[in-house]
């Protein structure tokens, strides 16, 4: 269970890259090794890159499809299994040179009904909006209503201790809007959704109530994950989320009324570990083919929208590198290997099994790509590998940034590829402009309409001219061990 | 009529700040005169006008007054009037040492009845979303109806002469979707909107029906505004725009259909110019208190939507700028001029006037800054100085960029500051990111919706960082003449 704790903080961490710092660059080696009519060719390929992107990208019309036609895609649902064959015929379409699936068993929780809140005040009732957390258990068919206790960090919760008996515990704790990346804001806060519950239970709290994971103020309830870590059974108490409106006006509304009691009712459940897979296809490497650079975003989401900004664009722009490479008739030295994950968000199931199959079969990845921030402006990449391979990506800092691609900042990749974290490994995060992200993040608006065409090409093309130089320049010839 | 000609291409051109090309920055000589403890203070200073803007920001909630309850203020009308008088308390508002109105007269073109445009294909009627260009003069009562001619340019129409007679000619040149900055791309396109009805006109055309300026496909009208240049009279016809995909449509329709015929009606009109204001106000400098910088953006806009992006946005983080240097204790060495100039959309003649009195009084303009190219997410600044100025702005990319601000690039300021050029007055526009500005640009979509509240009030913060390092650093002292 401790696990799941680190995997969502490390989630939250590693697609924090930090816009704030400013990162030293060695930039002299890596670049003495390349000539200029090397760098004039590589300027030009990427180039090619983003007109096609621009002029003949799919990623915006798959997008609407895998949104519009699929919809939302929780791990163990319908949607998820219809999903699957999509993306496989997809990658077969597309005419990658292999394309299969990878079983893995993935966690089932569902919804179950609408979730309903509510509290009177002065006589006048006003509705809550609220959504269940992953993992939740139900409240009973009636609902629970207490008294609240309001705070803002699992520390404050802590502290009152034996007090939080009997209530229901208002986490309040907002993100820190001087923050310019929202990331990590959300970094900030997350600790609340996902241990709040588990701490309060302890206490014999009746339930959690988490103000929505969320820049400013709006009006839907942001889902996302949540657990129970270690403690027994008997303590787990339901935990849900309202939106950050209606936290504002409950801390308010508490501040004048502070016996004010608070309904909620949810109906979700843990069902047993349901059959799923990750999809996977590849272009093999015309000289390498043994050596893999592994491109992916993941195919499940969140119910209450349609998956779009996470993580729909980084499915479409991950099939779009192997869409543009062909496109622009490049033949990778190494093997360019797509995947669309499964479970990302509850779970990781998908990650970890693609990884355990890779270190029992002995597979040398030499670099990954993953895209899981949004489809928004391109902003650049975070950059998780040795001094050296992160260097030599800051040198190409002159190639991209025509492109808006100007942050190439030492960092996390993403959930999904970081369990193949190595020395000799290098590993990246796309990292699209984060303004907008969380304001559709796990809401029913993370919706197609919330994407712009280009904005998500560009970054389908600023994707591919990494994979592109990461190909041909990666220092992994001595170094990479199997 | 020639200059309206030139104020045109030159608002589109200065619009273009080039991301695709590199600059080259000597900032060892600027940067040299500045102490770590200055850089430091510096540094501290724009993180208080950024987290200033992000928590007690006034932009966003400012816009929505402008947008929702005033709306759309084309030159002239009773919109623009209300604009004023609510741009005019709001300075009063923020605190300003002084307000004031300059007045000035205005084109005063209006709409009319919603326009109407169809054509028939196999027995079929296919409406077009269609409006008309400004300035344009109408239809007759009943419409006009001819044979279409599609060409993709000016030239193209120029060399087809007399077959162009009896003709509505279609202008259907798309924007170059490979151009990252899509200014780059209005820019190539918006000649066939400003003078397609003047050279048609002269071949006897019996009217001209344009392409939408925008990316991709969508399905508004984008207007915007023509000339007949110095053509009589009696060459005049009328000029509309149709949506992309209207005119994806209509070419497709076309091919098949050579001979069939399009109609479109409207009644728009060009009344006597009106009365109407530049809305002025200043907080006076502490040391050099006759040298200004102003800061602006254009208050009128469009009819069609709210004149959110298209400048509303400009118009408040203009008025932004001085009321985070006040809430930060800044009391800037010169004085800091903020104008909501009138009519930029047509006509630029509040511009005009501004740098008229400015000549007249013998002010001294050390630098303006003016933000006209949308809300969006920053990207930085172009600058149009002197070298030496143009290298001291470029130094200060180490302050500006933890916030987005990358792009610090030689190019044109704004079409409202640039009457205000000289060899000694150092000029800017704000960058912000440009994909999605060409969706809403001019059509009824531009509305407050569309604007994130972070971005803007980033934009804010960015602006007033750019002229509190004006205000501090900026060669002046020698070489101001009045």
């Amino acid at each position: 269970m401790k696990k799941t704790l680190i995997f969502l903080l490390t989630s939250a961490i590693i697609s924090s890259c930090n816009t704030d710092k400013k990162e030293k660059t060695d930039e002299s080696k890596a670049v003495a090794i390349v000539s200029k009519a090397e760098q004039k060719k590589d300027s030009a390929n990427i180039k090619h890159f983003f007109n096609a992107a621009l002029t003949e990208g799919k990623s915006y019309e798959w997008l609407r499809d895998l949104t519009q036609n699929i919809g939302g895609r929780l791990s163990g649902s319908p949607q998820a299994a219809k999903a699957v064959v999509w993306g496989e015929q997809l990658m077969k379409d597309v005419g990658l040179d292999s394309v299969w699936l990878q079983p893995v068993m993935v966690p089932h929780w569902v919804r179950g009904e609408k979730e309903e809140a509510y509290y009177t005040v002065n006589g006048k009732k006003k509705d809550v909006p609220v959504c269940a957390l992953g993992f939740s258990i139900a409240t009973p068919g009636t609902g629970i209503k207490a008294e609240v206790i309001e705070v803002k960090s699992l520390k404050e919760a802590e502290e009152l201790g034996d007090r939080l008996k009997g209530k229901i515990v208002f986490f309040n704790g907002a993100f820190d809007e001087t923050l310019i990346n929202t990331f990590q804001a959300y970094g900030g806060c997350v600790g609340q959704r996902f241990s709040g519950a588990r701490i309060c239970g302890q206490f014999g709290a009746k339930g959690v109530i988490v103000r929505s994971m969320t820049n400013g103020i709006n009006d839907y309830p942001h889902t996302g994950t949540m657990s129970y870590g270690e403690t027994p059974k008997d303590q787990y108490i339901p935990a849900a989320a309202i939106s950050s409106r209606a936290a504002e006006n409950l801390s308010a509304d508490l501040k004048k009324n502070p016996s004010l009691q608070f309904y909620f009712k949810q109906s979700c459940e843990t069902l047993p570990d349901a059959p799923s897979h990750n999809v996977v296809g590849e272009i093999k490497g015309s000289e390498n083919p043994e050596k893999i650079i592994v491109v992916g975003g993941h195919l499940d989401s969140w119910d209450l929208g349609e998956g779009a900004h996470d993580d729909g664009t980084g499915v479409v722009q991950s099939l779009e590198v192997a869409y543009l490479l062909k496109k622009n008739n490049i033949k990778p030295k190494n093997t360019i290997r797509i995947v669309f994950f499964m479970n990302e968000e509850n779970g990781t199931r998908g990650a970890k099994e693609y990884a355990r199959l890779a270190k029992l079969n002995k597979e040398i990845h030499v670099a990954g790509l993953e895209s899981d921030a949004g489809g928004h402006t391109p902003r650049g990449f975070s950059i998780d590998a040795n001094a050296e391979n992160t260097a030599l990506v800051q040198s190409w800092k002159t190639l991209l940034a025509p492109y808006g691609l100007h942050d190439l900042i030492k960092g996390g990749s993403g959930a999904d590829i970081s369990p193949l974290k190595d020395d000799h490994v290098t590993l990246a995060g796309y990292r699209p402009d984060s303004q907008r992200y969380f304001d559709y993040h796990h809401t029913s608006t993370d919706t197609f309409d919330k994407v712009n065409k280009r904005e998500l090409e560009l970054g389908s093309a600023s994707m591919t001219s990494l994979v592109y130089l990461m190909d041909k320049y990666l220092y992994t010839d001595e170094k990479v061990k199997p």
